[in-house]
């Protein structure tokens, strides 16, 4: 009864086919159970992972919620959380968010991909920021999106070239869906968008006829109060996917974020979300919950600007210090990311392999640009190793980048 | 700068356009706060939750295996737990069941839209059980299925139509991929598909050269050792992909569940799981894996068949003795779903609005049916209420279905 060959490839799917490793996860690959200096990683530092209040806060969850927290829960979520995170979209100003805007997601990834199925139709094009963040790439061009890139500079998207683009595509007869962005110290540059930027691309987008996913993981990770700035999603409500989460803040593995979008598009990712997971984690949801209402994130958050700050400037300074002659870095005023850019010709890829074996690890830029360009950039994380590491690292790191 | 009238369905995709509330989704709404005898939810009953130990393994995980517990983990599932899938793949007779091959998901939910997702172009043709469960029926038609359903009898899909249905579809050049099922007390119908008909249904899908999507959530809960069937995937490996699943047997709120394909298939799963959510909740694979290590699954199940088997008798009994001139009902060995078929002519989503207000909630059948039958079926959950609500609630109900 067993055959032995059945052909695969001819039963999958166009987007079952197409499916690539990506550059993080060929990075895996190649660090095996190698252990180095970690400039890699975008996660939070496992040191920043309130343990002993979230051992008792879960076993106290099950214990007194189990019955709901162990149980098939709402699609949209928990009601206390959605009601929470509208509590925290509107101490964002984002005034008025109500919880029927509200979506609660597994992680941002899944927001993103949830939006990029209602909204995206084979074809159809996605303007991204160059460079832009790889699972934001991936999320869209499943869906079925044509990427097209803008250049980013010291204040975020530069908007004459985004206008320019989308007349370009638009006397081409191109269908421009959204705008992706990440305006808050981006991943992977570390930039963030001026509010005056946020100002011209909400009215770009309006021009245009254009939504907007506001991908807002870091908000909350500045290093200066002057880096809080409003998000696009109190700009212009009614054109804006806004995506936070509890990751970067709380846990990572407890998959807990949420989508803030108009009520018919809220509605759209809702029904999306049922036959993709049913519902996210109700545990983790509960948890979360318990977090928010003891004061537990809040209460760190001072700590954790601290705790990232420190480490950008260890990063900062060990770069001013070793990095080669011809490359430069950007200074983010916030989040885990600094983007280096290296001399012309100098492809980050290709030194990858002899900076593992010296011991250092980093992300090359190139699969984050989605024109194909950022050979000579690179990704450096200063959110996972000590200050002390860092400095390390990146001394490694400019060895073989010299060379 | 507000613009008071975006519109959004041309910014929404054919599948964001097309997404409608199911049946289920109604009835809630149907139901609102009001407490009735639920024998809709086809939910695990909240007694069965083990509160006290999931509480204390939830505390002792974090405590001690936090920081990767809490932290990002791979897509694929923590490489214990997938290890200890392989492990019951193999006792469930899925001989040489590896852990390259298993993928775990949020929810046997993820694992059907994955695979549709990496099978299915607009318009394929995806053969689906008359009845099938609703949340395969969306996650294979938001993948862009066609589905055809074929008829079920006591022993299951029945064979010679499933035959007939591929070979005036081949003959009509439609290209099919694969058979959904539910072989063991299938969602909504309770029906078992037959050790004869698993022989027969492999045969088939080799001789038209058709994946299977198996999905047996239900396998555990067998009310006699002659209902526990070997699973098509041990027959057929190279051409299957077993879905499973902690929902039932320990917690749905934990959100844990798995994919087994061929390899080839599971890599596919996994990339696409990337774009989907990166990975599921980090902490429920933690706890599920340390529920597996002590034994907590396991030593649970002769009990829960037990609670599960007084419910259904409690059930078939009332069913006897109520239900009205004209129907009949399906009796399953396991699991929580009768089916009841009504007199031709009688319309169960109909009755619904009537029932509730009499203390009762049922699912209509209608929407397990993808030809558009099934107007005079519906079903009946015995997991979620206790015997004597369950007498109770099925003399309500038949007192309305007898007007």
């Amino acid at each position: 009864m067993l055959s032995t060959n059945v052909d695969y490839e001819s039963l999958l799917s166009e987007l079952g086919r197409g499916l690539r490793p990506n550059a993080i996860r060929k990075l895996t690959k190649l660090l095996g159970s190698r252990e180095v200096i970690s400039l890699a990683a975008g996660a939070p530092s496992i040191d920043t992972l309130p343990l002993a209040q979230l051992s008792e806060i879960a076993a106290r969850v099950i214990r007194e919620q189990g019955r709901s927290a162990l149980q098939y829960g709402p699609t949209r979520g928990q009601a206390a959380l959605v009601e929470a995170v509208a509590g925290i979209l509107n101490s964002r100003g984002i005034a008025g968010a109500t919880p029927a805007e509200v979506v609660m997601t597994s992680g941002s990834q899944q927001g993103l991909d949830l939006i990029s199925r209602v909204l995206i139709d084979r074809g159809d094009v996605v303007i991204v920021e160059l460079p832009s963040y790889i699972g934001g790439i991936i999320a869209l061009r499943n869906g079925g999106a044509d990427l097209v890139g803008v250049q980013q500079d010291r204040d975020g998207l530069v908007i004459g070239e985004l206008e320019s683009t989308l007349r370009r595509l638009r006397s081409d007869g191109r269908r421009v869906k959204c705008i992706y962005t990440i305006p808050n110290f981006q991943n992977p540059s570390g930039v963030t968008l001026s509010m005056e930027r946020r100002r011209q691309l909400v009215e770009v987008a309006e021009e245009f006829d254009l939504l907007i996913i506001e991908d807002d993981a870091y908000f909350d990770l500045y290093f200066d109060e002057e880096a809080r700035l409003t998000p696009l999603a109190a700009l212009c409500p009614e054109r804006v996917f806004y995506l936070g989460t509890f990751s970067k803040v709380l846990a990572p593995g407890l998959r807990t974020a949420y989508v803030c979008a108009p009520e018919r598009l809220s509605a759209r990712i809702e029904l999306a979300k049922e036959g993709a997971d049913l519902s996210s984690s109700v545990l983790d949801q509960a948890i979360v919950m318990e977090a928010i209402r003891e004061g537990l994130i809040e209460n760190r958050l001072a700590e954790l600007r601290r705790f990232y700050e420190v480490r950008r400037v260890a990063m900062l300074e060990a770069l001013e210090r070793f990095a080669p002659a011809g490359s430069g870095w950007t200074k983010p005023a916030g989040g885990f990311f600094i983007l280096m850019h290296l001399a012309e010709g100098i492809d980050a890829g290709q030194r990858l392999e002899r900076a593992i074996a010296n011991g250092v690890a980093y992300v090359p830029g190139e699969s984050f640009f989605v024109d194909g360009t950022g050979q000579n950039t690179l990704r450096l994380a200063y959110s996972k190793e000590s200050p002390e590491k860092i400095a390390d690292g990146v001394d490694r790191m400019c060895r073989v980048l010299a060379e």
